[in-house]
Parts: structure tokens; C-alpha cells; sequence
């Protein structure tokens, strides 16, 4: 009865989880593979946290679930499959052997795509292999965004794909490394390590400036649209005039590069204690997806960002 | 009859009336001085928006709104005003001579408090004014973080004010430019002009890349917490070791500063223009609000970062 269509999801960690659980809860097959025989236990795991969140999105029932399989060999994982979506670790050498081992198994029209949060297409296929980055964003099952880099034929293709299962491609002009939103969290990452090991601020107090201002403007308009209304009726350019010369001050200190010591993860890793150690890990996935969920429900309304995503989705999917 | 307190809102442009719409909507009299002839009509557009929006965060009633006055002498604004809140543009000697002009008609238990996004308090004070940083964030009436920065027991002072007004006080430990918030945001604008810069992407694929992925986290949790998140059970040690090690990586262009060339500019305000100019400011101010009241009422849900600020303002209103 199946006319199901086929993901093989290589590599089984949080990443490739969350695209089992996207493909599955969408009414696709999914085949798993990854040596780790801790791997089945991982997926599950996501899996079971999409079950429970992903279809508080939707107004109307998703398609019935596909069958998921966990398979020792990557020939009978990737036979059949026309999405291959590859997460392992971020080493060339690694990626390049799979790329070389999924080739041999793979179908001529099936698309091998990475998750890859850093690597660009060309340093990817540096060995002939035909693979396009679609670099996600955690918790896969439930946020839109994938980033879309390579061939202008496959991305197309694969956006299709993508919209078919909620989700909201993004392809990149030019390839880069850790393409745009990557290159943006690297950014604040970067500066708050220097915020943390001067002492301006602690994990929680970093965390604390982010969800109570710009992260709520954040998670429905992004910076430049935020900053054009801030620029009042004068418009854009009237920001641009108010708030250019800031960039000559030194406000930043992403001049250098702070050094990764023991002393500052140490300092990191006892701070993210205090601040979220009192839930397990399990707990705070929960707390993230309701919020989440509560959140994108709430975008419905206007249809913005993430409620347009959901809106569009859910007029396609059947009334029954 | 009216026992209510008095703020006074020292330049009344979008921060002002945001500050003059966040204390009159919480039952305090607000006196506005600007000498701008236009500041009326400005801060009346900012209140309008308030009125239309703050009170849906609430399932109680916010208390009787007090009385608001536009005076053109700082003397009468000032008189008896326990909150004194200056929002001038960003030059220093003009926020001298403004404290200097206030120390002279303020009592002597007021706050005078600074909306400056850049300035450190130790320069802000450097003749002699007794002033903290309090720093909000656009939609002022909206949005719950303020930082403060200055003297221990003026900021602890000013917090305990700002809690009664619902919002969520934020105390910088050590004073530095553009304290947190801030610091954050300019080096992810400065990434972003690099991305437009070379053609990496438009304003609009930036906000996209913001708003359907690691904003949606940043809304609810932080930087730290989701990356905790990301580590697993193995936690926050985890993640380090695995996330660490890019920071080597070229991945930011950020160790320079893009020329804000004429070029530049343009090139963002017509990219801008095509993303939103279908919908005027005051279009786009209303659907950032109702998708802020839309996501703060999800998050009162679980109590999480704005939502528990919004909970514990609703406790502490009357029921009626």
C-alpha cells in the first residue's frame, strides 16, 4: 500500500533526529543509519518530542506516519531513498568517504544533501560527489529555516521537498562559510565570551538581555526590518545616518578573537549550572518546544515569519 | 485626589514616548518637555499604539491612567517628578548640559535616569550629575528588559520602580560601552552589512534567516540555555568542545569594519524598500505589537522569560 516516499537520513544524532522525525510525521519513510549502536535510542528520543509537539502547529491532522527503520548497512538505507540528508560529524575527511559510499548505493535522481552548519558546497564535492547543503536548525521538527547552498537546479528541487514538509528554504546567493545565520550566531557567540570572561555579565544575565528585548522582536521581524521602523517615517536611511557612525566606536570587542581557555569554560560551563541546571536536559527541551509551539500558534494570526510557514502548510495538507 | 507618582520624560521622540506611555498607562502623571514644536504629536502616536496594545497583555484591568502634560519650561516638568528619564540624541555635551539644567529644578530624591544605548554612566557623570543608565528597548511600553548601570543603590532603587511598572530590570555588573544588549546587536549588524556587502544575501534573506530560525529560540530562551540544550545530556561541556574550535575558523568578517560607503547605504535602503515599503511605519508598528502581544501571551504560558515578567505584573494588580 505504500507509495510513501523514501529519506534516508545518514547519521542519527540530535540533527538527524530531527529530520527523521520531520520526514516521518510528514507521512515520508525514513531508514537511519549510523554505526553508533547508541543511535536508535537518540532518534526515538527526538522522535518521541516531535510526536508531541509538531502537531500542535496545525489545525488539521498531519499525514499518517511513515515507517522508520534502522539499517546497519548504508546500502539498504540509502536504496530507494529520494532525499538523502547526511549529518555527521563536520569533518571533510569523513564527509567525503560517505559521499563516496552513498554514491555507489544511491539512485541517479535521489538528492544527497548536508547538514552541515559550516562547510561550503565546494569543499563538499571536492571529490565529484553531487551534494547541495540544507543546513537546518534545531529543534528540526518544528523550526522552518533551512539554509539552501549549491547547484541552482538541486536547490530548487529541494526547496519543493522542503515546502511539501513545513519547512521554509532559504537559498543562499553566494556560497560562504557557515553561510548567513551561522555567521550571525557566531557573532554574538564570540562577543559573549568576551561579555562572560570580563565580568560584564553572566550566562543567565547574557541570556536574560536577549529574551526580554531583541529576541521577542527577533522571533517575529528580523534586524532590518525591526531597524526601518525604528528609523521612524523618515525611513531607513534615517537610521542608517543615526546609527551608522556607531560602527567606528569601539563597541565590540570581535576585533580578536577570545582564547578558549579551561578557566573560561570552566566559568561558562558552572554559570550554565546555576542558570538551567536545576532542569534535565529532557526537561528543557519540553519547556523550549511548548514555547515554541506557543509561539509559532501565535504567528498564525498575522501570518508572519514562522505563522505564514504554518498557514501555507496547513492549506495544503488534507481535510478529513 | 491624585496621589500618583510623577515622571518626568526629558526628549520626547519613539524612547520617550515610549517611557511617557509605559509609566502614564500604569497610573503615573508624566510630564514631557522637548523643545522640538513636533514632540506632541510624536509622542501621542507612541501612545496611541500603547493603549491599542499594552492592556492585551493583561487579563486584569492596568490601573486608571494618570495625567500627561507637555511643558515648555524643563523647571515645570521636572518639579516633582521622582523619575526623571533623559532621551536626547547621543551627544555628550548636549546630555551635560541637560543634567546640569535638571539638578537644578529636580528634588532631591529623584532618580535621573539615562536612556543612552552607548554612554557608561562614569561619563555620563563626569560634571558632577548623579545619574544611572536605565536603557530600554523599542517598544518601549511593549518590551520588559531596561538595563541599569551606575550606583548600586540608585540602580536597586530604580529596579524596584520598573518592576511596578511590569518591567524586568537587568543590572549591568561593571559598566562598559553600549553595556550588553547592545554589544550583541552591533556585531550581528556589522556581520549583516558584510552579507549585503558582498552579495551574500539581501536585508530580506538576513531577516528570514533570523526570524524562521534562532529567533523563534531567542524569544523564549537564550544564546546559553539553547546551546545547552544542543550539548545534550553531556551538557554545556559538550557543546563547548564541539562548538569551540570554529571560533579559529574564518568565519566572521567582523575583525574589520565595512566602509558605510553612500553605495552601501543605498543598497540597504532600496533592499529594505522592496522587502516592506508595502506597509507604511505605522502599518508595521502595529503588526510587530500584535505579534509581540501574540508571543508574550504564549510565553505566560509556561512563565518563561517575558511571560513570567507579565505574571507576576498581573499579580500584583488589583483585581476588579
Amino acid at each position: 500500500m505504500s507509495a510513501a516516499k523514501k529519506a534516508a537520513v545518514v547519521g542519527g544524532g540530535v540533527i538527524g533526529g530531527g529530520w527523521a522525525a520531520r520526514f516521518l510525521l510528514n507521512g515520508w519513510d525514513v531508514a537511519v543509519f549510523d554505526p553508533d549502536p547508541d543511535a536508535e535510542h537518540k532518534v526515538k528520543e527526538v522522535l518521541a518530542n516531535a510526536r508531541r509537539a509538531l502537531p500542535l502547529l496545525y489545525d488539521k491532522a498531519l499525514p499518517s506516519e511513515g515507517r522508520l527503520g534502522f539499517h546497519s548497512e548504508l546500502a539498504s538505507a540509502v536504496g530507494g531513498a529520494v532525499w538523502i540528508q547526511e549529518s555527521v560529524p563536520e569533518r571533510l575527511d569523513l564527509k567525503h568517504k560517505v559521499y563516496s559510499d552513498i554514491t555507489g548505493y544511491a539512485g541517479p535522481d535521489a538528492l544527497i544533501c548536508s547538514s552541515t552548519s559550516g562547510l561550503k558546497p565546494s569543499e563538499l564535492a571536492a571529490q565529484g560527489a553531487r551534494v547541495i547543503v540544507a543546513h537546518p536548525f534545531n529543534p528540526v521538527y518544528l523550526l522552518p529555516l533551512v539554509e539552501l547552498v549549491g547547484e541552482a537546479g538541486d536547490c530548487a528541487h529541494a526547496a519543493e521537498t522542503l515546502r511539501a514538509v513545513g519547512m521554509y528554504p532559504l537559498t543562499v546567493q553566494k556560497e560562504i562559510a557557515a553561510h548567513i545565520a551561522d555567521r550571525l550566531l557566531e557573532a554574538v557567540w564570540r562577543e559573549s565570551l568576551w561579555l562572560v570572561k570580563d565580568g560584564i555579565a553572566t550566562t543567565e544575565e547574557i541570556d536574560e538581555a536577549i529574551r526580554m528585548g531583541f529576541g521577542l522582536r527577533w522571533a517575529q521581524m528580523g534586524l532590518f526590518e525591526t531597524y526601518r521602523i525604528a528609523g521612524g517615517e523618515a525611513g531607513m536611511k534615517h537610521f542608517m545616518a543615526q546609527f551608522g557612525p556607531a560602527l567606528q566606536w569601539p563597541w565590540t570587542k570581535l576585533m580578536d578573537v577570545p582564547e578558549l581557555s579551561d578557566e573560561l569554560i570552566d566559568l561558562i560551563v558552572s554559570q550554565s549550572d546555576a542558570q538551567s541546571g536545576h532542569l534535565s536536559i529532557r526537561e528543557l527541551e519540553r519547556l523550549r518546544d511548548d514555547n515554541l509551539v506557543g509561539i509559532m500558534r501565535a504567528l498564525k494570526a498575522s501570518g508572519s515569519g514562522a505563522g505564514g510557514t504554518i498557514n501555507a502548510h496547513e492549506a495544503s495538507l488534507p481535510d478529513r
